[in-house]
């Protein structure tokens, strides 16, 4: 009982403190415009009891693209940069790929060659690299290779490639009663290693593509054994389906930065009372990256149009973003 | 500011009289016995901080299985009462079904005649009966059926065929700050229209099996269509992986009543620390059911042995159960 109450005392003052910390911006690193206006007036009004705009938290529900909506993606989906480090680990085990494409080119440091072989290249060097071990191997593997990959063009570690405004977004949403949860086309043993300790998001609000896993037992103690065989694509039209499925309820507020965010947006639009659906474009070739409709990462094009035709906010992040790495100082 | 104060101080008032009812005893509908003590010491030592045995509250994790677990399962699965109700409802569409098995035999209210047909029979009467529509008419099926459909026994709706001992746990473990999850064989999308009513489980937290969903664009509007393909089965060695793909984290506590739970016990019996693997014996034949090893319906036979070479809990309804369902009067 003690300790319980004096728990509680402990926690009422933090919530104090909460209250009294909303007062400074929460989103510091977003400039002044329409696109940090339209997020914050949106907040307000979905938790403004009594408003007619109002959702109860329970159903604040608000999913992000990972790849270029979370993170950087250039100049390589940085699970991709994994799967060919994984090659080059792996190849002593596999002398065959010296002669086999497309790991032949890859371990001559030739990328582009081994994607000329297009979709299946790229389904071979997934499943060459992220299947045949037990969950908990690949967890591992994952953490050894962030730990100490570093991105080609900052040389800093993948998880500081992470954008200091959707940081804030993520904390924002949170402290304002919202579940805030990753639809991502990468793959979900991927990511959830890291996103609790990157964006406060645990594995469980974790949405991604999966291959199959078995379950066995290996000398009396189980194991789950990850499968060369697709489960789910959790991309294009596979968003909104993995959403149902693993969420059960339709977002009110959906973040993506390319086309294969627009049936997740088109879905989260769909559903009755306020929505908010944005659009992070990138914008900004010196602090990072600018691309868009003829991008082969990436391609915002369709999304794009549809976004102007339908009034959602789509940030420019030259403009927008006053900082966007948690490296760079104010 | 000043409403987010009033809220901050109103959540505290709630805070502290939640400490002060925690004095009582969390779980009433229990008898004093190893049971119930094997849970409450189980809790008391995963949340003692600086103990060996601590947990953080992210990595609490509970899993349910549903039927048997949390509600009845007897004379039948109630998800297969409803498809067999939906039969009924959708035969003026369907002439063929008079003469077509196992329609027909259930048309006559033939049963066990319908299901002669083995898992084939089965498997037809479940896709005619939750395929085909939108995931958003279905919830809707599901919801005006539980608000009419009654208990061949009690008489009384489905929902109020809850185990009032579970409930109690249920809201024990989330005081302590688990997260608590439904992992059934049942079908997801029959499961969350109602678990957050009935148990205060989240449609987000309830895994289930599945069925394959396509995004389709109708008439500029966005639906997910339920089609005539199973996704995943999520049942005995289906259990861990389930998990896997939802939640992403062993459970610390798993709660069944069957040999299809078997795989979700051993699985979360062979995390590291402290665990909780408990099974539901149904031994009560005057206030429930009495059955087990030879039941065509919750078989409890593997997973019973297991349980007592390794000295998981094993409730005994009958004995360690002061009141199973809500309407009982204690």
């Amino acid at each position: 009982m003690k300790t319980k109450t004096i728990l509680a005392a402990l926690f009422c003052a933090l919530a104090f403190a909460t209250t009294v910390a909303q007062a400074a911006d929460p989103l510091p690193s977003w400039n002044d415009g329409t696109a940090k206006k339209s997020i914050t007036e949106f907040v307000a009004k979905v938790t403004k009891e009594g408003s007619p705009d109002f959702v109860p938290p329970a159903e604040r529900i608000a999913t992000f693209d990972n790849d270029g909506t979370l993170w950087a993606e250039q100049p390589l989906y940085i699970q991709f940069a994994f799967a060919l480090d994984r090659v080059k680990a792996l190849a002593p085990q596999h002398p065959e790929w010296q002669t086999k494409e497309p790991f032949a080119s890859l371990l001559k440091g030739d990328v582009k060659g081994a994607l000329a072989g297009g979709e299946p290249a790229i389904f071979q060097i997934v499943m060459a690299t992220h299947t045949g071990m037990t969950t908990v191997e690949f967890e591992n593997i994952v953490k050894d290779w962030l730990a100490s990959a570093k991105h080609p063009k900052t040389k800093l570690p993948y998880t500081e490639m992470v954008y200091q405004p959707m940081l804030e977004l993520l904390g924002y949403l949170r402290e304002n009663g919202f579940k805030t949860f990753i639809v991502s086309g990468g793959g979900i043993e991927f990511m959830r290693p890291w996103t609790e300790k990157a964006y406060g998001i645990p594995p469980e609000q974790v949405v991604g593509s999966s291959g199959k896993l078995k379950f066995e037992l290996r000398d009396g103690k189980p194991v789950l054994v990850k499968l060369p065989q697709l489960n789910f694509i959790d991309d294009k039209a596979g968003k909104p389906a993995g959403i149902q499925q693993h969420i059960g309820r339709r977002p009110i507020l959906a973040f993506g930065n390319s086309d294969g965010d627009l049936q997740m947006l088109q879905w989260t639009a769909a559903g009755s009372g306020m929505r908010f659906m944005g659009l992070i474009h990138h914008t900004d070739a010196e602090r990072e990256w600018a691309y868009d409709r003829t991008s082969s990462i990436g391609k915002l094009d369709k999304a794009w149009d549809e976004a102007q035709t339908k009034g959602w906010t789509v940030v420019d992040m030259k403009k927008d973003w006053k900082r966007i790495f948690p490296y760079e100082k104010d």
